[in-house]
């Protein structure tokens, strides 16, 4: 299943070393200002070499918006869009044909599909994610037009978290440094962890925490369609993702009803947001806030046991380019899944009443 | 949207203090032996009144099962059922007409569709879960047949936490305390934690672990349609539920790669499993693991502070039958959807290849 | 895959013979004016027993709602209902358990599902019908609300036509004869021929036309979302339906160009409507106009050649209680389909501008 | 709604004179052997300007596969595609820019949408079918497989209609003529109306026959999910169609049931079949047999009275280039949605039975 959403729907294709990756979006609203310099600033924050930080991989990552769009504004037809893949180093992978890297998507496919494109992780390699981005892009054109903000931001890589309250952040700084933490100090020990562990050969997980400001209430469906239920398989979905909360999530655990209740205050407002902007899956108008937890990247540029399609004991070790930490690149793809999530919600939403 | 499911759907209908709840069960293959005892078994789990722990608000909440099975076995035609509402205290919620409980549905479905049914909290109520407790033991009854088994307890109530690895648990104590923790005497705690919370009239919430044994390998799909965003999406969908995560999850952020990572054994077996069980969206023949997070239950029966329907500054104090804590009764509904979503992918899985 | 609709659904279940049919109608808006007299009269349209002319089964199909109603407005929760058998004489069908009528759906289920329900041909029974109705019922609410009407009539029974321009067709006269055919004295000729094919313990077919007045432009959906491929799929999907046709249909195949494109006038009319209200798949603010071909009923009074499930020669004579010619009765069912996709199509094209 | 498809999914974009059309199959399962040579051949039979009959728009209509095929065989993952728009005038189409072409979509787009591509009528153009033979053609490589043949031809243009039984066309005379008639006498007759139609600035309907040999019983749902009715959608959703019946269709309606019904024989097999192969949704074995109606291309290379945007009476005629019958281009159309719909249908059927 390679279609995100119900009304606003992105349904994408492409391998990592394949000719290209792309896909269409459709339920695109007619009458949106398409602000194409936008859409490939969102790719350049996902693209792959922008940092010491990241990938070696050189990829341009140009879109070409081939339909849809037509004197500058969507027509209400589907966009069909493709980034090609210039720089792949395929014989990186030649080794990787018959072994199985330990924690990787290798085995999985190998057992459900019999036939596997092992070059670059095939279609489990993160260059899928580029998709997720360009149509982010469409999603926050809209949501520019509803007053509507997403932002997240690297919260931990590995030990070091960034403590506090986000009110207290400042926004403006999570783009002024490569790992994408509001704040410069955090990010360089951050920027640190991630190239000593680097230079060991070895990777990093960590977290990243979005905020949704400004969403009108209202969004979301009861039931199977819960706003935070959309998000949390939108979040869920990006690769390497282990975890989602949202509102206080897993630390409220502990908390008594008392003291996670958000007291509603006049003007519909409410003194508190342990909710995280949800309440019985749909948004009540404060700031939506969650956080996703990613593992580490499992392609290690060092020596591992395991086993190849034989099942016989090995050795692997990659040569090819990664990252030893996805948590600077993945920022603008937790933006784009939470902002075609949203749009998808707010279509829907149209049609609760009469 | 109140359907779950894509070739295994489950569509359902009811509130609180209607006629009844129930749905249809779309796609359930023919030829399953249908076990009526262990459907009403189920539903007996999750039933209110089954210890001092839980809501007294007396239901029988007996299943009657109205098309797709015949002389014992399925059709391969939807089933329909319904389970009746015995025992509303509609009066009870008079109060609420016009009040917004603080972090309950009230006030978004208030904004979102104009009119609601405020009894008992209507459509956002948790007797909805009734349902999923139905197809999930169709569910079971399939996966029965394959021989894969789902199995949840209660790790977490406020702060009393089951430590541990689950491999020492002793799962036939889960049914054998009313908490269903698979560990007596912290279940006692737990349940004392419980009764004092209750006493207070305030709530508490926690988290329900999940192991699924004996999938094979092969089930869920790339992209969209990992298995364990499936799996999170369903849990999320459960009231009250504030996060999900698998394997290490959220611990594994602050993790090297070279720790977590999962080696491959001769055999097609893995030596650790921090993957728990699913790697690239995909089953990996490993015991699937994940975690799930409650709030505490919004409704309490004491005094807060809240709003009106105009936005004046009020007082509620509920005076329905209320759970103090939600963990007890969840464990069969985390299992249920776990297992609703464990066939939708199986029986995807089946087109997987030629 | 039993439930058809994207936005306002319908999902259904029910067997001839079981306890109960039923379904779940989801997406329907919050605030709609429920008229129970009016859901009613639409299903004692399609009731058995209502004529001589139809089956003597006796069922009163009450229809029961279960939810998604409060204080006679719907809420935008999903409805359940169901309808209770209450006459079936099960005994009637010992004989088919093993057989296969003719042309009858008995064959294709055996070697579908392997298991089925032979009693009163099970899902393939016309009584899954009464769901549509229902369905439909609740679609005609909100087209009241925006003045679009829907109305069908029978244009033919065996060689029996209705000729002319429905323009000149008393709509009034449709429900003043048991044929539900415009036209008084052409009615009472297809009354005769239908008791005359009775008497012989045979059955015939005919055609249903249909025409939505006051439906505004703009509905339907370009590529696959056409809005007669919706009608047309309705359609078909109705029991016996062997064509489907909109505007000139069939019969244009053998016009030019030049005769059959209507000329567009100030004031955004067409001089002629051979296009059936629909334009490239959309809605132009015309009449709609379909027609649909339904086959005569397979299960025949008296003796036909066929096999059983083990392929042997034998012969087969149903003592059931069937209608000789469901025109009249499929009337109600062909508004109804039509009405629950205009309803889809109106709520989904509220997505197409921001 | 731009996707075809529940497993077997078709997503398509493109307009007639922007950069490409293309799009995404998903649910191609892996293994499939990828026949390149019969993909491009395919597209051949659809291209323009393939005889004098056909418009003299010079595409070569190369496709180009971007994903999902990994050393000849298909990998299970989506399969991206596109094809450039190479010969676009647009600037013919710069008359039209504000008008309204009779029974085109010209109208229906500006009203739903506000703002619409009128170059070579955008989104509504048959460039879109390329799509579909591309998608027609993966299909038919897994039919291969499964020895189903889908074979489509033309039966009627205009007045001339091509009679008999096609058990005796000789099915390899169908691409020997551009009209792709399995009668070489009665093709000639069809093209030669098309050069006077053509001659005269006209167009001219008719009707494609399409027939389905070989295909298992089994396939197709009840209810919604008819076979036939998924067939009708597949037809209706093609440009310019107008009607779909299958078996006897239409001119059933005046059958008796003893003379409609097809008796079984040994050998589970019918000893006629009005059926058309389809019995309650599903196959039942026989030949699926179906007609398409065609209404002439709307577009006329001579003048028509119609209006502008602002309502005001106005002329229009053509300058592009146009097919005067569609007919002969359309017939691997027909096979190419029948193709997507049969993989569609036998992949669901693999969850029909555990």
């Amino acid at each position: 299943m390679n279609t995100f959403g119900h009304i606003f729907r992105v349904s994408t294709f492409g391998e990592s070393h394949g000719a290209a990756v792309g896909g269409v979006i459709d339920g695109m609203p007619a009458g949106v200002d398409i602000d194409m310099a936008f859409l490939q600033a969102e790719l350049d924050r996902r693209r792959p070499g922008q940092s010491q930080l990241t990938t070696p991989r050189k990829e341009p990552d140009r879109v070409e918006i081939l339909s849809g769009v037509f004197e500058g504004k969507s027509t209400g037809c589907p966009i069909g869009f493709i980034v090609r893949n210039k720089n792949p180093h395929s014989s990186d992978y030649e080794n990787l044909r018959h072994l199985f890297r330990p924690s990787h998507a290798d085995y999985t496919y190998h057992v459900k599909y019999g036939h596997r494109d092992h070059r670059g992780g095939g279609r489990s390699s993160a260059r899928e994610t580029i998709c997720r981005v360009v149509g982010g892009a469409f999603a926050k054109m809209i949501l520019r037009r509803l007053g509507v903000e997403v932002t997240a931001w690297t919260k931990q890589v590995g030990n070091i978290v960034l403590e506090g309250d986000y009110h207290t952040f400042d926004f403006s700084q999570i783009e002024q440094n490569p790992v994408r933490c509001p704040d410069a100090e955090v990010a360089q020990q951050m920027a640190d962890l991630i190239m000593e562990v680097k230079g060991q050969g070895d990777t990093v997980g960590g977290v990243i925490e979005c905020v949704v400001r400004d969403c009108p209430p209202g969004w979301g469906d009861p039931a199977y369609g819960k706003l935070h239920a959309c998000l949390g398989a939108a979040m869920l979905g990006i690769n390497a993702v282990k975890g989602f909360e949202y509102g206080l999530g897993f630390a409220g655990a502990s908390w008594r009803g008392s003291e996670q209740n958000d007291v509603f205050l006049p003007g519909f407002t409410t003194a508190t947001n342990h909710s995280g902007g949800i309440q019985g899956g749909i948004s009540n108008g404060q700031d939506i806030v969650f956080r996703v937890a990613f593992k580490p990247v499992a392609t290690l540029l060092r020596e591992q046991n395991t086993i190849d399609v034989d099942g016989h004991a090995t050795v692997v070790k990659a040569r090819g380019r990664h990252d030893a930490c996805v948590l600077p690149r993945a920022v603008p793809i937790v933006e784009a899944m939470a902002a075609i999530t949203l749009v998808d919600a707010y279509l829907q939403n149209r049609s609760a009443r009469i």
